[in-house]
């Protein structure tokens, strides 16, 4: 919702008509410019009109507003699995399914934290996935303070032994979010840490770049013979608050309530399909994670990354037939581990396919696109290159792709793409309350299903026109 | 913390040097130009000097980090009583003091919202200040929404009778915060009339500009004669959460917990001076208020205000002795209900003073000057004006001038003066948990320290230098 956000949107897709019909010259990081070959009309054509799609609005604001917070295994996910189902067979897809798997439930229960002294006040807390619970009416302990993770690793078990641990480690805004790998230290290593040297909980500064009473939950899991212990994690501005307090210098004692609960239960990823002309040849898998986490209404993450990709593949099956088969999987249970791309992988992995990519990283605009579909389809992701370049999508490397769903896919040896959207504010708003319908733009949200049109236009292999399947308008 | 803030307050303090020893012309909304007295070199220089200042953060950081949440007439706030006498004290002010007034105590128990069909989902909602309290289970109820207080008023009574009332009406955002009267109405007049209309709850969207899951609470109260019922506001994210399922038109239900009590209680008002070497001479009043919302640790509503006046008379103090004094109020509960100024006015309103002022409109720079000095004091305003201008502060009104504590001794006819500060983002976090110190820019607050200072500057009549006053530095 950000003007600049918009005004760069603007001048990126100013460009199309004239840069569709030229080589566009790009220079590649060494200096030595990189020429991308011409975009063909047809491809160029249904990029630019997803420009106006209105399918991916239709999708996040309706998840997110009928369905709302729907976390991994719970009756919400169940619900938000059958509102999929009618969503993509209205939408008329074909081969509309539910494939269940089982997994461990985590939920979230009562959750407080109070400074009793020095300066007694309530701090805004909730657990981290995974967490263990603290007894209902919660436990009590001094605070010892880290800066980061390599004080708390350094410091003698003496001085950890029975207390509440807090970290702190402000993450710093980025474009790539690349800040959220060692910057989430707090929250993956640091529970493991302060259980082995017997911390009775640990409480750290939210991983995430914003300044409101929200704070950033997120999985994370105990090592292998390390005793759970409650983790949470206080907003920024109560941790800020928390580590004024411990400057001064008088112990502090806090009474931390963090109560969850495990039941074993059932998730399932939804799978929708345009089917190709070619049964034979390996399909294009696209999608994003139907699961969000509890407090949010799961807007950006991943309402987006579902309505984008099911947009783009509905825009596709709207123009006609394509010749590869394009399977739109909404992942169950992505947050608490990835047990719906793990079982997709199960199920599939052995299949061949053409491409997997995956949208979740929120609904900001596309800035750059990264490829590994191997060197001997070296032109084919310079295509993908070429057409992207006019919405203002930067060449990035043939030999990279992620994604958290099809993260296990790649990595087995099938062929990825990767669209980086912009994080700027993502860390804003991730895993908080606030991730709600209002942080989407969009004028963005249609940019990156501009972006993902042109990519299934370009690996689909050609698009037969069939202008009588009138149900599908 | 905003850039442009410090840009335009960058380019408003580069003026000071050239601007004070020529008069300074200013286009008056006639289009005729006013033209302003000369500074005196003496005002300039305590001006400028305070726009080094720190003594308005370090009242503003301990205030809201030792104390944090202060709701009026609790003990927290006489914790904060007991800190203010400390601090006052410390800072070498005279006659420091608590005058103590009884009242009546709301505080705020459990809350919560959740819509139990069409779409299940929880709400973020909190209680309205003086809201009734629902049973602790809760009340369940058909909801019905109105876009606006006008609609309510207009509807039917059996439309209401039985309901829960939910009434939206998006406050827009300004610079001077004149959105706040009539766009408040739902808060200020929507539980009155949904009761008469035999509601059985009311929620409201937040009285406010921002879109965070952090409700806005505020005082409100029940016309004579009206049962009080619970009132609530929904945050911004969930207001329009609530809009968009209504807009479905299926019938929506809704479990709402509001618990809340009174009980008789105590608070009291802090005042500290700086003796004027003519102690017949009218009295200068200014100051802020001491009580907060209990959801946030009130820095900008008001740590930051009593922390500017604070800060103000004491580099007067500094500098010598004034001919008039300076009193500093700390009102108590202002938020419930103006008791604090009720009270002040109760005791000293028959005592002359020379000018009152308040600060309570968060940290952010001001941007104009207000003055009601009477028309005979015409040349004293505009020696205000001109003294502030170099501050890129606006020549305002010389007939106007209000504060919430104040507000009753201007009324009763005691001189005032106003400086408006930028409220463009003030309801962002007014009333709200986000209300913390890092919400308050460092940069801004010495800008007003300085306004603060330059006001107390001309209006104390001279100040005698006292070289030896070693304890106060």
């Amino acid at each position: 919702m950000k003007p600049y956000f918009v005004a760069a949107l603007l001048i990126a897709t100013a460009a199309p008509a004239a840069a569709q019909s030229l080589p566009t010259p790009t220079p590649a990081p060494s200096g030595k410019p990189t020429y991308l070959p011409t975009v063909p009309a047809e491809v160029a054509a249904l990029r630019d009109a997803a420009l106006k799609d209105d399918y991916a609005w239709d999708i996040a604001e309706g998840l997110s507003t009928e369905i709302g917070p729907r976390l991994a295994g719970t009756e919400a996910e169940a619900r938000a699995r059958a509102w999929a189902v009618t969503k993509l067979r209205s939408l008329g897809f074909s081969n509309v399914r539910v494939e269940r798997f089982a997994m461990p439930v985590w939920t979230r229960g009562p959750e407080a934290a109070e400074i009793l002294s020095p300066f007694p006040q309530r701090l805004v807390v909730n657990a981290l996935g995974n967490s263990a619970s603290t007894p209902p009416e919660g436990i009590t302990g001094e605070v010892v303070g880290f800066d980061s993770v390599a004080d708390l690793r350094a410091a003698p078990d003496a001085v950890v032994r029975g207390k509440i641990v807090f970290v702190t480690h402000a993450m710093p805004r980025t474009q790539d979010g690349s800040g959220y790998g060692f910057f989430g230290g707090p929250r993956r290593q640091g529970p493991s840490i302060a259980s082995r040297k017997g911390a009775i909980a640990i409480v750290i500064r939210s991983i995430g770049t914003d300044y409101h009473r929200n704070p950033h939950t997120g999985s994370m899991s105990f090592e292998a013979g390390v005793r759970p212990i409650p983790a949470g994690a206080l907003s920024i501005p109560d941790a800020e608050q928390l580590q004024r307090i411990l400057k001064r210098g008088q112990p502090m004692t806090m009474h931390l309530t963090l109560v969850s609960s495990v039941h074993p239960g059932e998730s399932g990823n939804v799978i929708a399909e345009v089917p190709g002309s070619d049964p034979k040849a390996p399909i294009l898998l696209v999608g994003g994670h139907l699961d969000s986490w509890d407090q949010g209404t799961g807007a950006i993450d991943d309402a987006a990354g579902v309505a984008i990709t099911t947009a783009a593949a509905k825009r596709i099956m709207d123009a006609g037939r394509p010749l590869r088969t394009i399977r739109v999987v909404w992942f169950g249970s992505e947050e608490p581990g990835l047990f719906g791309g793990m079982f997709y992988k199960d199920v599939y992995g052995t299949q061949p396919h053409y491409a997997v990519a995956e949208s979740d990283f929120g609904a900001d605009r596309v800035w750059k696109v990264n490829s590994k579909l191997g060197k001997e389809r070296e032109p084919e992701a310079r295509a993908l290159q070429a057409a992207l370049a006019p919405l203002g999508i930067v060449p990035g490397a043939l030999d990279e792709a992620d994604g958290s769903d099809v993260g296990p896919l790649i990595g087995a040896g099938h062929p990825g793409v990767e669209l980086s959207q912009d994080g700027t504010r993502y860390f804003d708003i991730h895993h908080t309350p606030d991730d709600t319908l209002d942080k989407i733009d969009p004028q963005q949200l249609r940019q990156n299903v501009a972006a993902w049109t042109a990519i299934l236009a370009v690996l689909s292999g050609g698009i037969e026109p069939e202008p009588k399947r009138g149900k599908r308008r």
